[in-house]
């Protein structure tokens, strides 16, 4: 079965997705959409596809599957249409930063019964996912601690920022979902502490920009996150599993990975300076996920319910660094 | 000048003092002292010095300089006692699990006007220190984030853990000294995770032997201390300081640094299985700088204050942990 | 201008370079050729091509350029008729296993004035070529030496081997091309030592496994090569460039980056175990600068004499190993 | 049963075995000689040994044995006179420059049957120790290929090349027993290009300061030399065994192991710049080797036979540069 798909947003990551599907030997790309023509029309010509309105889409029957790439504040909107139009949807991260409305929203998809993916593509990165191959394979025992050190290599615009929805729920909602992904164990609770330690206009936005968290499970397993806006040397991507019987870790990944060494020692150069570049691969492979997903009836992961656990973790780390104490993710869902 | 010592203390890591103060050029060893005669004739037998009472070392005139490595609890008393009598101190750590007693035995040590070094070693290894002089020279820019793992090979006996103070004050205290040394200004706030994942026995005896903490600083600086009571792969011990300009950070030492590829793949032998074979040189080197803060005048360094504020950072830790939110330092110091 | 193109040529190969064409944004598969129909058909519908024969390809008018992917015997006879069609070739290597042929060859080229790349893929790796752009921007100022290893993870049939030209010509040929690009300077000695010690079977077949070369520059620079038919922990490549001010270097790549720590020590996963995962890069960039000189008029590197100097050091090194002494190249080349 | 020794020859490396006797338990320094009485006091004033002259030391009651490390022209004759006068015999590498002078000198040491070890002390490198062990443990299968990288941070003085017997001779004969030390099987052949390409001066004096050689075995196996008396960034030694299973290696050892990562990349501190701290646990392994033969009654290893061997293959290297061909080591040995 080959599935006929259509991409709604024809920006950035648009662009990404469009290239995935396109090259995907089980997908077709059919149809395009954007508010704005040209960005619709350079995908289209570039591979082939059709412009279509978002409402033609919806009413297609030549589309199996959409991929929503639109800005953040149309995620749960289209996606309890496309859900209601019944087609599979793939929805980049995160379906809203509000915790209610995704729960509403989630409720649509499981009227429908739609198939919904949410974006969080480190999971498909090939080395965070051996790292998780191995915890399945038994290599490092027990899980017991993650360490993840996540920066990003400059902080966004702070009109970004404005809209962003926070340092959590914005940046470090990637490494919540990879502490989930790597825990094996629901987290119980959130401390947390920020600071705007990066740049002051991130304060005065009502952010932060440097940040560290402890999840801790049921059962005590414990997760530490470390996050900062700004990484000089690039896009600063590690994971780390402490377990009873070893340890499992993903080093950065490197665009060029040689060495220079003189009378100034022995220099690198600097890492990925792009999540794109740094994650090509992994979005490649979610797209090929959620086609076999679609296809092979396979239960689809991450779910709605993963983009919903990982928001409750940021609102709970909002929450810790307001009031100074752990804060349960049962106070958040309620 | 030539320092004149005494060894008070013939257990392992009193002989790891005598050989260092023999050893150094500025520093001749007198005497050593053990309520057990066999242990401490060992010593003297090794390097031609004499078994003396810990009386008649208090009141020898041919002694500049003592090196407490008794039991825990004596070293509050015996500091008293040979800062009275006009010797020059160091003491392993710590000077005491109560914060009380500590506070008591400084001040007599302010009134006596002693020199007092309290033995965090790993500031004298030169992987770390030469981290702290990066950081000095400005290499990293301004001092943000500072990640420490910190993990034992394996959990000492149950009947150390009991009389251990804990993991906060017995194993975390060395990385609460590094946090301090590393961040450059003082911590306002504490929160910590503990659990008891590896050995059911350390729970029975009221301890926790995997912990996780935030330190936060006045100016939103964070430390990030990851501490287990067992690592299969050796003594694991790294330090990271993420500043405004870049990332400084020692990795983990290898008694034997080779690798063995097949079609297994690529294997690197385990780490040191002990502190004493991975802190060599910082044993070495912090009785150096005793001896040339001693002779030379220059301010001791970790002194009684740090041993101090180390304490309260484990007390403020365990107060976290039970009370489930950030604890303020000044609630422990007052 | 889009360059139009045909593959010759549909065997693994084919396929790797078919796939290039299609993605390059500057080059339009047309058509694909091969004796074996079906391997034709599957590379045309997976890229919307033609299937056409080598005449109607070279008579062809909506054609610009031939990839020739065809077995070596055919490479010269290939290139030879269509640079008398006026096409521009990219041609796999060899061009030819004997030198004669190959001189004879290269001046068809020359007299048709056709446009001639042949595959040394491997200067396009990205790793490899940043270690050369290391030499140009003068980070390790004048070269001295040169060291490159080149380990197959296992040897090719015996009967591939019988038919390669042998280790020299069929494996080192890559490291010769390797050691010419970076010493920056023509080789003027080869001094070789090769044996059997992989596979019986292989020394039957006339050939050697395991080889170690020395090359020489006119001024004394060195280059050493280090090749066995056999690596149980994958594909072994690498090359160091030691220079006046310092020594630039290229480590193995591997396709999961990950390391797991146990009481066995320090484990990470073997390297690439296939010639096409390691240098998938390098294959679409050469594609990409053949297109880039075929439009752009720039000169095209590496070239026919490119091929035809590392078929030198080659035939030199056979010698060497036979006579048991240095072997001028001018010997080779008359 | 404690060995009571004698060092000859207060220099710097003098100083190193002095240091090394004193510090073990099963030997006592009981005296040192030089030429130069200052140099000698030194000694003797640290260890608390006597200073004693040449033939006071011979004549001696209360010496075992001794450790020469006075110039190199004085090597073969001291260790005849100490082979006669019952002394075993810690001789600095070379016995001689001569292999004439060598042979001549173990021919003595058979008939007198005196204990003589040579001081290759790279093979008591824990590091390349481990490497050896390794292959010994069959972790690799059989070896095959043999690389070694041996680099000097710079080249010495003119005066001392004049007198050093040559690159090969001199630095390169350290190599030499390296490889026959992990090859396990006699070298057959030698094959050798060298060059100037560091400093003129080096070529005026009649040396070359960078080289390459292949070493073969009479069963093929083949060793890899690459030399420069010249790398900015530091004192570069490197082993690396490639054998049927697998290969180990042994990488550069380092003062200060950080990293130090900003936008212009990843940065280590350069590596050692001086031999004597890069095998400073080497030096004192190899006398403590010694004194276990010499207690143990074990076989002594390295021994003279060893030097021979190694100056036999520099001599080769040298012929085999001079008549561009390679050199049966039977045509050195006779």
């Amino acid at each position: 079965m080959t599935v006929r798909f259509a991409v709604l947003g024809a920006g950035r990551i648009g662009k990404v997705h469009a290239k995935a599907v396109s090259g995907d030997p089980n997908a077709t790309l059919v149809a395009v959409a954007d508010a704005m023509a040209p960005a619709a029309e350079a995908i289209a010509a570039q591979y082939g596809c059709e412009v279509r309105s978002i409402e033609a889409i919806e009413a297609a029957k030549d589309i199996d599957a959409v991929v929503i790439c639109t800005p953040t504040n149309t995620h749960a909107d289209l996606i309890e249409r496309f859900a209601r139009a019944g087609k599979a949807i793939f929805c980049e991260k995160p379906v809203d930063l509000s915790l209610e409305r995704v729960k509403a929203c989630l409720k649509v998809v499981d009227q429908t019964k739609a198939k919904l993916m949410v974006g969080f593509n480190r999971r498909f990165d090939p080395h965070f996912k051996a790292v998780r191959d191995a915890i399945d394979a038994g290599k490092i025992g027990k899980v017991e601690m993650v360490t993840i050190t996540s920066r990003d290599p400059g902080a966004p615009p702070v009109s970004y920022i404005k809209v962003s929805g926070g340092i959590f729920r914005d940046m470090t909602i990637h490494d919540f979902d990879m502490a989930r992904f790597l825990l094996g164990e629901e987290v119980e609770t959130v401390m947390a502490s920020a600071a705007v330690l990066v740049d002051p206009e991130i304060g005065k936005a009502g952010d932060w920009d440097s940040a560290s968290v402890i999840l801790t499970t049921k059962s005590g397993k414990q997760a530490v996150i470390s996050n900062s806006r700004r990484a000089t040397y690039g896009y600063d991507q590690r994971i780390e599993v402490h377990g009873s019987e070893g340890v499992a870790s993903a080093e950065n990944q490197r665009p060029v990975s040689i060495e220079i060494a003189s009378a100034a020692g022995y220099n690198r150069p600097p890492l990925h300076d792009f999540f794109m570049t740094r994650y090509t691969e992994a979005y490649a492979a979610e797209i090929a996920a959620f086609i076999a997903a679609v296809t092979g009836g396979a239960k689809i992961s991450p779910s709605g319910q993963d983009g919903l656990a990982a928001l409750a973790l940021a609102d709970a780390a909002v929450k810790s660094v307001k009031e100074g104490r752990a804060v349960k993710v049962s106070e958040i869902t309620g």
